[in-house]
């Protein structure tokens, strides 16, 4: 694998440096991505030592870093932090994309900051890519970048999950639902009333309305709705998940041990980053508690992303 | 069992008659709750016969319906519509509660201009209680019925909800949190961060913020969200716990007709019916696809409630 390296955010994520230079080292070795990690470099230097690896990833240094309290706008006065030196990296092309798992809100504001919009993008989406039950994956966006879009913005959320669909998951005319209650037009609260009418008139292949219990099925493509629904949505299915699999070990119905591979279907660890679309850049926001199997993923993904950038076309990943 | 009848909306629900008179007569039979049918009698009268049931079930003649696709105001008009003549005689205390299948948004209409609000209640609540993983009960509230809450309607849902733990559940001083994104204070959208400072100052044992993961861990005993919110989750868990029971079936891990005792844990079959919280009278909303069994169980949990409005104290359902 040649090209700029994916600039990792070494200071982000609960699990601070010890899970992300670990992260850094398996994506070189296991998944051939060249990585910038940015933050302390003494931290860094020390934790890449242990693991025989120095030398193997690069290092950024940023004496600062955003806490994962931080969720949003503070970000932004630390020019510092191993997030905005990260920002710069990608906006200067030094990096070809970058992945956090710092907190959305902070990552979110800062690479809209320093990375900045597409042009004619309103706000950024976190977009996702759910197994769905049809054997393909279901794009859910916004996954929890803006708490609250107007109908203009779920409207382009709408265009930004079905070129996603496209040129990620190579899906030529993706089906485009409206996540609402009540699968009958007119159904919803303001915000989706109002969207319907605007992705009705856009160039895309409407699938009306979809309800919570079609999410997973595979009805759909990708599914719209608004960054504050769609985060509670998605860790809602985290949590029936381990809800559902628990009756059932606790039933006696099947080996915990096997069941732990049908967690892993909807598992963080598997999906590896959330896409933070309709920026001049590729940012992937890695889950808070990723394991560095999880962050070696999102680099993996961040690398796809920024390759299909480039090509205009569906990436390899 | 005693007291004034439960009146069955028999004309609501995607089955009509078919499912609500055979719900009806199970009502009676296996669970001692008097029923008043209202709806077309000659097509009541009919099905009660085939039942072998005429005279165990009154009828109340409506000789028009509110038909499913009416999402709300349009069913205040159809005064002589099953629905609105039910709705009159909970008012007029001939029916000790509603139990109806029927567009929710058409019930909650009707509900609120016959029945009337409760004192000092800005908009009503759909709760559900929803089995968590601690063996008890966690109660969503507005599961759908207001879309679009003020912030001080969702306060308010934060303490009808706790009404409700305390007399049906028999919680004595429940947890009540607010689902959100993101734990931490001042995470959230808009209406979320400004209902929070609302519910903090109400005299409840607050457990803050919770999130899409926790909906069904017995995190809290009561879970405030707005009815978007709600019904998308909702709707989100029943088929989520579909989606994963299927992946343990393809797995081979268990034989499906074991699966299905898990899924019945969360299956609306079980918990039969939403109460219509905040009005002058007992209110049960039915999924629309209920099946008679289903039907009488919700005819109990209104039986219950109201029973329990009548003591001012816990229901004995």
């Amino acid at each position: 694998m040649t090209g700029a390296p994916v600039v990792l955010d070494a200071m982000g994520g609960d699990r601070g440096p010890d899970a992300t230079v670990a992260g850094a080292v398996l994506a070189v070795r296991d998944h051939g991505v060249p990585v910038l990690l940015a933050g302390r470099a003494d931290e860094i230097a020390d934790r890449l030592r242990r693991h025989g690896a120095t030398g193997e990833v690069g290092v950024l240094h940023a004496e600062d870093a955003v806490p994962m309290t931080e969720r949003g706008p503070g970000a932004l006065g630390r020019e510092r932090s191993s997030l905005a030196v990260g920002c710069r990296a990608v906006r200067d092309r030094d990096g070809a994309g970058l992945v956090s798992a710092g907190s959305t809100g902070a990552v979110v504001s800062c690479a809209v900051r320093t990375v900045g919009r597409a042009e004619g993008v309103l706000r950024p989406a976190l977009v996702i890519a759910l197994p769905n039950l049809a054997g393909g994956a279901t794009v859910l966006v916004d996954a929890g970048a803006t708490a609250d879009p107007t109908p203009e913005m779920l409207a382009q959320f709408a265009t930004l999950g079905a070129g996603y669909a496209r040129r990620v998951l190579g899906v030529a005319d993706p089906r485009v639902g409206l996540l609402t209650i009540g699968a009958e037009p007119g159904k919803g609260n303001r915000l989706v009333r109002r969207a319907a009418e605007l992705v009705a008139a856009l160039p895309l292949r409407s699938a009306g309305n979809v309800e919570g219990h079609d999410v997973l099925t595979g009805a759909v493509d990708v599914l719209v709705t608004d960054g504050f629904t769609g985060n509670v949505v998605l860790k809602n299915i985290e949590g029936t998940v381990r809800a559902t699999l628990e009756l059932v070990a606790r039933q006696g119905l099947a080996a915990p041990a096997d069941l732990r591979r049908v967690a892993a279907f909807y598992d963080p660890e598997t999906h590896g980053g959330a896409a933070l679309l309709g920026l001049a850049g590729t940012v992937v926001v890695a889950h808070g508690s990723s394991s560095p199997r999880a962050l070696a993923r999102a680099c993996a993904v961040a690398r796809d992303l920024a390759a299909g950038d480039r090509a205009g076309g569906r990436a390899d990943g």
